[in-house]
């Protein structure tokens, strides 16, 4: 049988590199292309497909760029691992019951928390004067030491200080959030936006720079309605995908 | 009042470009700067901040490739008119209401509508045996004759066939699946990822290559919980954003 269960259609409007991508993205996702399996070399899929060498070079890089596909110096190109399927966004579950879920280690390397003035966005943000006093926190977080997401939080001082006392690398944050009614998280305004990795990103996410980035901004507000949370969450897009169900 | 009410600082480990991009997102989310406003010039931002043109220059590009500013050759760069806020993503509110709710005109564009033989990919998504007959239907989405997202969708022919007969450049996708209870939608299962646009979206959407797209695939369920709805929504990334509201 052969690899590919379709050839490339000449006489339609649909650029040849696109149709390839489709090709190639469907025998991954029938599972006939499995996770660590080599494609074959640009020249024999030119062969293959009787397209140019440049035509085969787009698709190829656009499924790289996302996350499909993986190069290997000198060794060839070969097919990723699944995206991560997380649907904790759309609930609070925490990243760790998540990723324990789906069968990955968690870990998370604290890489900021300090008190800080809050500039005028997060104060705006989090209800605050000026300057008021917040406490940043900055995560990176893994599964399977793999980096997943940034997170970037800022808290109003005086309701969540009891923060500071914990070790938020082993501590999840909701759960030290509802240790005190005044900081427990009864409501969460998320706003999802495509954005690409800058250096910064690229750097700590070990993706290229121009690699997709999902972003997530959440506000979480406490049982007054008072903004007690907003976070800068900057997942892989390359590593992750999001569910939602809706019922109608 | 000077432009900017912070400096950068140098003295800690965050890059440099990263500070200066969120010292103008700040004014832009402030609104401070509006949309159409100019920024300085690239000498002018680095006299104001002392730091290399070349760092002014990566923070600028990277907040043009975002969608907050945009460039005018000879011109200069200004500010974008804030992302469009999408709700509807959440709700199965169709994409004209949503428009019209935030005052703009939406318009479509059907760049396909043809009845082809399902592959494997499809047929499993919409449990057809492969080849089977599905619809499909291709839309280019305008707010404002701006485009916003392709949207690229499967059906089963045999309970939506009366789609064949509908100008699907007036008539809404739901609307005209809801006439047949064999065919309304009762629920949606809808998977978010953030892509980059490879040569086909950013030539329909108007962007460039390597811009960010946040990706929507929707399989949407009659009441027997038959997949009725296969559809792969693009979104340009620097012009929406979703927003999605979680009760605890």
């Amino acid at each position: 049988m052969p690899l590919f269960s379709r050839l490339i259609d000449k006489n339609t409007p649909i650029p040849m590199y696109y149709q390839l991508k489709e090709i190639i993205l469907d025998e991954i996702k029938t599972e006939k292309l499995q996770p660590g399996d080599s494609i074959p070399t640009e020249k024999e899929l030119s062969d293959i497909f009787d397209i140019s060498r440049s035509t085969i070079r787009q698709a190829i890089s656009d499924l790289v760029k996302e996350g499909y596909l993986y190069r290997i110096k000198s060794k060839g190109t070969f097919v990723s691992k699944p995206k991560i399927n997380q649907d904790f966004i759309w609930k609070l579950e925490t990243f760790s019951e998540q990723m324990k879920k789906l069968g990955l280690v968690p870990s998370t390397k604290v890489l900021e928390l300090a008190v800080i003035e809050a500039e005028e966005e997060i104060a705006s943000v989090l209800q605050l004067p000026i300057n008021d006093k917040v406490i940043k926190l900055v995560r990176l977080r893994f599964a399977n030491d793999e980096p997943i997401v940034i997170v970037e939080t800022y808290l109003p001082y005086n309701s969540c200080l009891s923060i500071l006392q914990y070790d938020m690398e082993k501590k999840s944050l909701y759960e030290v959030l509802s240790l005190d009614t005044r900081s427990k998280i009864y409501k969460v305004l998320r706003t999802v936006e495509a954005v690409v990795a800058g250096q910064y990103e690229s750097k700590l996410l070990q993706i290229k720079r121009g690699y997709p980035i999902q972003l997530f901004t959440t506000i979480g507000y406490n049982r007054e309605e008072k903004p007690i949370e907003y976070s800068i969450a900057r997942y892989r897009g390359d590593r992750n995908k999001f569910k939602v169900e809706i019922i109608i």
